[in-house]
């Protein structure tokens, strides 16, 4: 497994699935040998392709958690867990809302959030169940976009500790194997696809590494992430067939004024950001027709009462990012 | 002239733009007598009405002041008085931009915005010009829709104090005299059309009393109206030839991530609104085509570098409301 500095991109046209699949599996049985592996599950098509490989590798040497932070979108944890549970690989679920939602209370600032998600993903969860594993190798789906941004400035990413310089092995207790890293997400996905991953996964518009955190402005309450999640699933709703590359919904901490049975009233406000993009590096919103934005907000406000406005995203990337927080 | 309690509304259709006139002309001159009369103009099309009926009634007898707030769209104070004066009203300009932003400061809560903009204005400013000025009347552009929302509850207008059963006289000195108050915006701007106002007044789009105060969420700074005053000409600029009702650009309190120079950065947000509406009651928003939402972003995000996320609202009135503070 190459974790070097010099990481070379595999470009889409170059890739040829099949053949990254065995060399894949090949180097994670030879980096393993007969250790035992862990990997934690989003159900992302990065960490879904990372759990293939690795349970090609290594069979029931893979140990393969889901974590529920709280923190994920409507009915998400169980629809994963089932979901590899039929291919055969099983999947622990384990609950960590109250760690995660006792670390972000409080706080605003977002890299205060995702230091707290960080934190206690890696520290007081993962870690404490990799050590109790018993494993060595920890796999991750870092992809190349996040060592490009990373190294860029761009964004933190919490999940390329190695690429930073940080000694993973001294700080959280074991070593880490990226399998994607070479890889874009478009190539992700021809991974995917090629691993018999069905369309709902290997198409799964990208999650970011915090959740439903990333789309919360302001402090990250079980109640905020609820107003969130219910938007994101009717964004998703009306969004799927538009094609675009990624689409989500960003609960402001700014309260507007709105109108409740003809009185005055503050309330939410929900941003929507639709993206075409090929590869999240640059992006554009996407022209959503007029009456499928509208049926968004209807639903949106008729749906979720707490929420008196909603906006549509109509910046690039850059200057904006995919998502806000 | 009639300020009562049940105000009956003239309607469009049923109003005679002329006879309208001639009456109002009457019914000042009568109420007035011989006294002194003051009024503010603030450039749109309510108070430039009531400055042209006053001015016809009263001649000289009529002081209007632009009072200069600091929360003016560009330009708008000298524009507006030397558009006046060229037809022979005298209007003088006084500057409280101090008196507004020393009122606004450390305020966040869009109530108490409101009120020291009010108070600021009637109390300290306007009241203080009055009672120099010897008038003891107040002349008015309060219309049908003021009342009506204020009794609904659904907005505070600070200019209907008689309304709300204030007595002006005691609580500010001076009694007020509201001659649009029967009508709604169209009407008023058929009013203002045949009293020979240019179409750049009488078809205005409509304008918050507590004017870009309104349109930023949080504190009220002059750097903050600054940053709105630019992205509102802006938004004035690309959006006049769409045929909306009105359309408005209001900056968040909410940073968000954004890149600048290929650097992750903080940046402001600022929201588009457009709106088709007849009457301010109810209101869609314009589906302005995605080209021009576009160049509305781009031109904000590169003409103003703290701004790194553009939105558009697309959430009906109600359940949300024109303006967001």
């Amino acid at each position: 497994m190459k974790i070097k500095d010099d990481i070379r991109e595999i470009k889409l046209e170059d890739l040829k699935a099949d053949e990254f699949i065995k060399q894949k599996v090949r180097e994670i049985s030879s980096a393993v040998g007969n250790g035992i592996a862990v990997n934690a599950l989003s159900g992302g098509v990065d960490s879904s392709t990372v759990t293939l490989l690795a349970h090609r590798a290594l069979g029931d040497r893979l140990k393969t958690y889901f974590i529920e932070n709280g923190l994920m979108r409507e009915g998400e944890p169980q629809r994963v867990v089932s979901f590899f549970r039929k291919l055969g690989i099983k999947v622990e679920l384990f609950d960590a809302r109250k760690e995660f939602f006792n670390a972000l209370k409080g706080l605003t600032d977002p890299e205060e959030k995702r230091e707290a998600i960080t934190q206690t993903f890696y520290k007081n969860v993962f870690g404490r169940l990799v050590k109790e594993s018993g494993a060595e190798f920890l796999l991750h789906g870092t992809i190349y976009t996040d060592v490009e941004e990373t190294l860029a400035g761009v964004k933190r990413q919490h999940n390329i500790l190695e690429q930073l310089g940080i000694d993973t092995k001294k700080a959280f207790g074991y070593k880490v194997i990226e399998p994607l890293v070479e890889l874009r997400k478009p190539a992700v996905r021809k991974v995917a696809k090629a691993l018999g991953l069905p369309e709902e996964v290997y198409n799964r518009p990208p999650f970011p590494g915090p959740a439903l955190a990333a789309r919360v402005i302001g402090e990250v309450t079980p109640e905020r992430i609820e107003t969130v999640r219910k938007a994101t699933k009717i964004v998703e709703d009306e969004s799927s067939g538009s094609g675009a590359f990624q689409y989500l919904a960003i609960l402001h901490a700014d309260m507007v004024t709105g109108m409740r049975e003809g009185k005055r009233d503050y309330g939410h406000q929900i941003e929507v950001r639709c993206w075409d993009s090929k590869d999240a590096v640059t992006g554009e919103p996407t022209r959503l027709p007029h009456d499928i934005m509208e049926r968004l907000a209807d639903r949106i406000t008729s749906e979720m009462p707490q929420v008196v406005s909603v906006t549509y995203n109509i910046t690039r990337k850059p200057p904006s990012t995919i998502e806000a927080v």
